[in-house]
């Protein structure tokens, strides 16, 4: 019977301009491991991974996807948490991409602005792309270098409903409930 | 070596009205992922799909099914939660319902009325079935517009005693040890 | 990254007292689910069962096994604790017995007084047995109707260090490093 | 919806030394269970063992394994975490090893002095190796012997960013970003 104290959500930049920046959002991209998942790895004695989604994330990611696009960015192949993806219906898979920022480019030919992205990120090779688009995002346990550059950090951690207040937030600011 | 503190469960309603309501229970309703599961949901290669329940919840059931029935609402398949819930002895098993007051619209047959039925629920798709029955409840770790708005908020996470706690209240409500 | 704060045991008598209990102690016996597993049970979609183990906790028992006979006593038939509990030489397996007091029974002919065990537990079914032996514990998370009667209230949660906390008292009461 | 607040490593030596200790380092050494991972071991029916790993500690070694070598000793044979260590081709796999002191030993062969070798251990049976090497450090939940008596004890938990903050600090001490 553990204990539980919900914690708040933090922004870095005024709660209007959070939400301005949140109402022209048309693309929202997410890292996996650490943001989707609560960035634990199981491992078995053949190889076999597995991974933890949340579902209250997922169920952000269903009430958004009829208004916002909504695909992910994985530095790993993610062999583990396609099928969640899947059943997700996310629609833009970008996994094993190194280089998150040119991954990110190929996404260009969907014609969307910077400012109308939005990605979250937990590690310091997210920073780049939180750099470039128009609503940064992390999870609460997210590297202290990511925490002190984003734009909106999460009250809960990564796959335990970071995703979720994101989403929640996108929602808010187009007015949907 | 966790720390651990136990946290309080808090009522909305005076303690005495929570009790009467409870008193009146014959028929217990639980939602799935995030209530009797801490909901994370495991993912393998293969979509293999695990979920984690609460021996201490199991217990609860236990002791509360032979006064009280028992029946579960989820809005996913639950094909990996069937095997336990059917160990448990859950009488009525209402697997992928999206809309759950659809769902417990078909239970009208077994002649329980509003007020003779609890039900437990952590998300906004919980709201309208939570709204309608005689004692509403949550886990402490429920989205905040259902915390908001349900009689009694457990002390303890989902999947992590949540349950229990209402399970003790009802059995307490009825003088039962 | 996770916070960590290591919380302190409990003691419900004088340390002295418990010193003096600990050094009689030549029998160790310990609930399985809750208490040396965190009480998590993980189903997959064939019923598969696991439970999670601290290594911590195995290290106490290594450690003490040498000195004081262990047994675990669990009211279920624990097909995924029994391999761990034989890698861990565990003597006496007690699982599937609801009626702990009736197993406990059974181990009369081991010729141990009842001051001469310790028994750890975590629900109220464990109080029974808790209520007869010389030494009863339980780990954080226990219900509170288990932590209010026990004489050592570990620190850590079940499944994350209680056992090893117990253990470690054991061992110091003996004058073992 | 869990709460997060970050928590702070704690050094047993000045700040100064600290670095100046870590920027000697040639050779990481780690221990497995409850180090690079939570000290969680998942048993199923067939004895088949899972562990789980942080994604966060698996980019440190990443960032760190072409500066610095990197090795595990580990007491238990770790079947389940070789695939992992494997994966982030960790050069040095010492499994199976009782005696952590004897392991090191044979890696006198690398010719690394015993102040170019850092080592992160978290139970009693890993203090003889840190109580010897250039710097010794441990995550934030290891036993209350071993934090009173590493150089760095980290603000995260095992399995959860430990080995990434030990891995931030040698880059930081030669000046790597």
């Amino acid at each position: 019977m553990r204990p539980h104290r919900p914690a708040a959500s933090r922004s870095r930049i005024p709660p209007r301009e959070l939400l301005r920046r949140a109402a022209q959002i048309r693309l929202l991209l997410l890292d996996v491991d650490g943001v989707l998942t609560d960035g634990r790895l199981f491992y078995g004695p053949e190889g076999e991974e597995r991974v933890a989604f949340d579902v209250k994330d997922g169920h952000g990611i269903v009430l958004l996807r009829d208004h916002i696009e909504v695909g992910v960015i994985s530095g790993r192949a993610g062999r583990a948490a396609r099928p969640r993806l899947e059943e997700l219906r996310v629609r833009h898979l970008l996994l094993g991409e190194r280089d998150k920022l040119a991954a990110y480019g190929r996404l260009a030919a969907l014609g969307f602005a910077d400012a109308e992205v939005a990605y979250m990120g937990d590690d310091v090779n997210d920073l780049p792309l939180l750099l470039r688009v128009g609503l940064s995002a992390c999870p609460a346990d997210a590297l202290p270098e990511v925490r002190a550059r984003v734009h909106f950090c999460a009250g809960a951690a990564g796959g335990r409903g970071a995703v979720r207040e994101l989403c929640d937030l996108l929602l808010r600011a187009r007015g949907l409930p």
